[in-house]
């Protein structure tokens, strides 16, 4: 048996099962892109490959999974975002054509082009830190034209780089400014909108914000019915500022994950535990906006909910592209421990994209997508900030 | 007249005099590493260069100034900071080795060709962010030899880097192993240690951590007593985590800057400015640490005593190596504007290290280290975390 590539002498944190499951000597043998072996180098079925890579006792991951973004955008809020620290209101921000409803407008009015090569800058700082899936958000257009714009840009970067992207349709991130009604939107959304994405298949999953400036339980259950009928997966921008019960109804739902949830309490941990719906916790979100209740983390324990970070990328509340940025904030913040935080970004954020079949481990059968750490122990990948010891990105395992 | 190299179609903020001092269309002109013109690009006083860089309107600012490190270190404090999230006690982490004195530990076992190459490892991450200047403390040798070994590790840095170092003396930093009294040992670092360290004359500067868990006022003030004797510039870690009036004593001893300042009062803010004591703000240690009270940031102002950044960068409360993140905390967490954050990495950070003669804004009889960003407003420099727009670094005109 000859394999295509042969990764030895490494430290493996392969993820299988709970845990992060470390093997002190391991090796990773790959063919045809995917992971034919991965444990005790000792135990290999053979030593033949065409390429081999000695590790030199460096620590090998699954690429990291960034679940929750929405890397997709034209312009900025630099300015919005130095005239808070002026002083400035949200009135008088909304007044200088800031908030959410400039980067609608900002996108609306970009070209597919530039909005592929702005996503792609930011993309870039995420691969270079080993990110080999990513998660990509619509919500930014907010009329089925610049929705499907955005969505064919977050496809279209999987023929740009290396890295797998998993779409999601947000449709009911705002209230576009077109409408003067809620509901008048979600009824669109819901007739119009979501039917015809669905065609196209332009989204791998549906996803909504649930809270008082966005839109409410009875709203997002309209675009949940018709994400189900149309055989979507769902998720859910749930109880970041408030208690809102959306991580109960993303569960009640079925939700692959809800995300933020901050104010989440232990009525909707236990409802997310009997879905297996995953928290997507995102700390830079906490820390940019200032926040000081972190999410329910005893209770995610408690319960056994899975746990994943990600880096909430957006031009508004969350403009990081470090995902080893925010495995230190979610240390920090959230006071999760080493493995939480490493399983976080590989088999937990896998499993809120609905794809742990395929990723976010390291076991035969999966895309060899691996990151080699140039680490004397996993610690030093929270433990640091604005340091990047990426020694090898593996894609498809080359 | 032909200049060596020639920056144009930039956009300036050359720091000059206060603010940022902007300068649309702008350019920069050097010769023999310095600038020998910065401003309104139609006033070049020639056109004529061996070299001509198109900014293509590009911004220009001063190479940055990380003005409080701790960059030459042994071994990590990464199972330290694991043990904290596993819910260890204080006690816990010093019964199994951890805290100041396990660097302490590592730093006095590791070679001086170690200690170069762990360091440069981190200093390579602030480079590639545009930092031109690095002030490096002693401080986790606490015996002669050892802090003799860590300043000529950082004196050498500037023969494998294009890079300034100013080098600080931290003697008083902890009280080492070998001392069971810390009057004692102030005596030891003011009778031996600091006059061979002056005659060897291996640091710029003396600094001093006075707090409830390091030396008090009265033995500070022994220090810089022998500092002011060797004719050596003093700072000081003050009022961190109590108000042990630090600033105020930093000031009456004409400190160059005074460091950290959470808890400083407004009698202390008054002697800074009248002493033009510099405020080096670490936001890298309020983050890590969780703190709560910020610097006096208002009285700074209101007295206008002079505010400078830095990363602090060190294996225990801040292990971070950029300072773009430092400059986002700035904001997100002490709610410092745009111009401050700019100046506070630039001409108030060589202000800080009494450079500001030489370095620190753009004009003419400067050196010509220069950052030329990738970005379409200054703010956009904090508002992201986790982003590099640095499109090219410029070394003494280079």
């Amino acid at each position: 048996m000859t394999f295509d590539t042969l990764f030895i002498n490494a430290r493996l944190a392969t993820l299988a099962g709970d845990g992060v499951s470390l093997v002190d000597k391991g090796a990773i043998a790959a063919s045809g892109g995917r992971i034919v072996y991965a444990g005790a180098q000792k135990d290999l079925p053979s030593t033949q490959a065409k390429l081999t890579v000695d590790c030199e006792s460096r620590f090998i991951t699954p690429g990291l999974i960034d679940c929750h973004t929405h890397l997709v955008y034209g312009g900025n809020r630099a300015r919005e975002f130095e005239m808070r620290l002026e002083g400035a209101s949200y009135e008088d921000i909304a007044k200088a054509g800031g908030g959410i409803l400039s980067s609608v407008c900002a996108t609306r009015a970009a070209s597919e082009h530039d909005l592929l090569q702005s996503a792609l800058k930011r993309l870039d700082h995420l691969i270079a830190e080993g990110v080999t899936t990513v998660e990509i958000k619509s919500g930014y257009g907010l009329d089925l034209g610049a929705e499907k714009k955005m969505l064919r840009v977050a496809r279209e970067i999987e023929n740009e780089r290396e890295i797998n992207v998993e779409t999601t349709f947000l449709g009911a991130h705002a209230l576009p400014p077109e409408f003067a009604n809620k509901d008048d939107y979600i009824d669109h959304l819901c007739n119009d909108m979501l039917p015809a994405i669905a065609k196209e298949k332009l989204a791998d999953a549906v996803d909504g914000f649930c809270e008082g400036i966005a839109f409410s339980p009875a709203q997002i259950k309209k675009v949940f019915e018709t994400a189900k009928k149309l055989n979507l997966t769902i998720k859910l921008h749930a109880d970041q500022l408030s208690n809102q019960h959306g991580a109960k109804l993303a569960a009640d739902y079925g939700a692959l994950s809800a995300d933020h949830l901050e104010h989440t309490d232990e009525d909707g941990v236990m409802a997310m535990a009997t879905a297996n719906t995953v928290a997507v916790m995102l700390p830079g979100a906490y820390y940019s906006l200032r926040e000081t209740k972190a999410p329910p983390v005893d209770l995610f324990r408690k319960h056994n909910v899975k746990m994943a970070i990600a880096t909430d990328s957006n031009p508004g509340t969350s403009p990081i592209t470090s995902l080893l940025a925010i495995m230190n904030m979610a240390a920090v913040q959230f006071r999760l421990t080493v493995p939480e935080i490493i399983a976080g970004v590989t088999r937990e954020a896998a499993r809120a994209l609905g794809q742990l079949d395929n990723i976010g481990t390291l076991e035969a059968g999966k895309t060899c997508d691996l990151c080699i750490w140039d680490i004397g122990e996993l610690a030093e990948l929270p433990y640091r900030l604005g340091f990047n010891p990426l020694w090898k990105r593996v894609w498809r395992g080359q």
